[in-house]
């Protein structure tokens, strides 16, 4: 589940390769608890994959002899070439959230706790145990786990793969494995990020009546926001949940001045029943009058449940499927043409806190009916 | 005129006096224009003002030998002892805000352009030119050139000399050399800053409805800045104009988190017929039902222009006097009950402005009117 866009969210650079610690061996064939373990006490901070990587590629290499392995950049894809009529494509992000004093991990009865837990090495242990155990699936499998999916969308590794190896990315269906409390979350919903600008005319505060101020002068654009009323979108059974936020608000020169510009940040959640160009305008008709500038623009995708593969996936999960909220690169696959949809041990609310933690028996139940569908 | 008061405004130390330049020569009985100018191309941002309290305590020494000097710090103060009736104070500050590109100075007709011209050298100029050209002025005479004004109030000079040499500050009348056109200010608004601050939940924005947005929440207090009304209040035919408005605001966590704060940061100008508990249950009031910290409040001071010292000088001016709108060190001397009042040279709105000048015939003028009160 990718985490803040737009400035500052760029933590490391990767640049320690030269110092990069042995390969840690992973038993991918082990209980993919233990297995979410060993991911997760191998940090992986966005851009400091390169360690995991290496540690997954390995892995594969020598306990998934019958597949194909490719490394791209700091991603690892592996696939079986089995000539079945479909193609299933598994796929996780490596890369977790900076770590908040949340390492090494730590069990507490049915609950391992730590940074990346839920967010996703739940799912990448998940698949990567059924990489290696599933021997001959039932339909063909494209396994990916790449990098930087937490970070700014032209930093992603899938969009990387996507550039390079486009004919790695061809499937019927595609499953992301991020959290989902184990059951089908469908589509996902777009996300727009905006900055609204007030400008006025800089004073000294003694003297307040020969400036105008631009702090002031965003209370309707508060007001707007307060008074905002979000839709609720029911597609294909699934609902979706619309929100309009303030994300940001800043103005301000000097304690003794009266400011001359003050901009607040708004970040519009949406139905995959607008496109991103139905958003857009949505965004600029409540902020009609004020100057608006688009910073960030991810569109959703629709559930696409009516996909052969993905509903007898559904049917495997035997539970009904709901809408997605967050944005996620379900909606990249969506763009390719390919129905995808999230599927994943670990609860979506505990990512990106500092209580991160997964509930192991999701991981369990994940890999049984993963397993189901591919055997 | 004091700058921005609160967090931030700390330019230097002043602690580099180890590789402090040698000692300028001012020449004090020189045309103050050009004593200006040497002023302004000493630069003395507040917390480096040593180099300059230097060279006017040395130019004191030698070119003012019937006063005494005392040197407190980076200030420098001197006196007479003549014995006289009435005891005159005037007073200027060394230090200018931070240089912007502004230096060395730079003369073009009847202006001097500068860091520093008008806020405040050409006082400077004009008090430390009297200072020498005046052996026997007909009231006792003392001149005070001080420290850190612009900052905050905690690195006052003035406040320093008060509480090591309150003996220095006694008179019946202190001149504050500030820019006012040449023309008297009576008196000075006071200055209140206050933070409200706004509270919410956090949550992830594509889950909005988990959360509750601070900064949403922050609308009511822009809507009562937006609507509130301004006195104008006339004491001793000078007429405030007081002032409310917010001079920061700030809230957010990141792109996709419904922020959990949101601070508001007002500065209310007020008129000196409310003293400083007043001005803080005014602002309370209007921002009943928030959190509201005080962060700044210096009280202003009544134009005490009845005083009769006071009122000779407005005579000897010629012009009828204006009420103060920016806080002033006037404030201080009143407190102590001691009459006081801004005039000097330079137009108060270039203070702190990268165009920053001064008309030197108003130094000239400032020159010949003090000298006639005093001679």
């Amino acid at each position: 589940m990718r985490r803040a866009g737009g400035r500052g969210s760029r933590p490391g650079h990767g640049s320690d390769r030269r110092y990069r610690r042995p390969v840690t061996r992973l038993d991918l064939l082990a209980d993919p608890v233990d297995l979410c373990a060993a991911l997760v006490d191998t940090p992986s901070v966005s851009g400091d994959e390169a360690g995991l990587a290496d540690a997954v590629q390995a892995a594969l290499g020598e306990q998934a002899p019958h597949l194909e392995v490719l490394r791209s950049g700091d991603a690892v894809l592996a696939r079986t070439r089995l000539g079945r009529e479909h193609r299933v494509l598994l796929a996780g992000h490596l890369d977790t959230v900076p770590i908040a004093d949340n390492l090494p991990s730590r069990r507490e009865g049915h609950l391992l706790h730590g940074c990346g837990t839920s967010d996703m090495k739940a799912g990448v242990a998940t698949i990567a145990h059924l990489a290696a155990a599933v021997a001959q699936p039932r339909h063909d499998v494209t396994f990916v786990f790449y990098d930087c999916e937490e970070v700014e969308a032209e930093r992603n590794g899938l969009g990387r793969i996507e550039r390079d190896h486009r004919d790695w990315l061809v499937a019927d269906l595609a499953i992301l494995g991020e959290p989902t409390n184990a059951g089908v979350e469908a589509g996902c919903q777009g996300t727009l990020r905006a900055e609204i600008t007030t400008r006025g005319h800089r004073a000294h505060s003694a003297r307040s009546w020969l400036g105008d101020n631009a702090i002031h002068a965003a209370t309707p654009v508060l007001q707007r926001l307060a008074a905002y009323t979000a839709r609720d979108v029911d597609i294909d059974g699934c609902v979706y949940r619309e929100g309009l936020q303030a994300v940001r608000i800043a103005g301000g020169v000097a304690g003794n001045v009266v400011p001359d510009e003050c901009v607040v940040t708004v970040n519009f959640r949406f139905a995959p029943d607008r496109d991103a160009a139905a958003a857009e305008r949505h965004v600029r008709e409540v902020f009609d009058g004020f100057d608006l500038a688009l910073t960030d623009l991810s569109p959703g995708a629709l559930p696409g449940l009516t996909a052969p593969a993905a509903a007898e996936f559904v049917a495997a999960t035997g539970a009904a499927p709901s809408a997605k909220y967050g944005w996620t690169d379900v909606s990249r696959f969506a763009a390719l043409g390919i129905p995808a949809l999230n599927y994943g041990p670990g609860d979506p609310n505990l990512a990106h806190t500092r209580e991160e933690h997964v509930d192991t028996r999701q991981i369990t139940e994940a890999v049984d009916v993963l397993r189901r569908f591919l055997s």
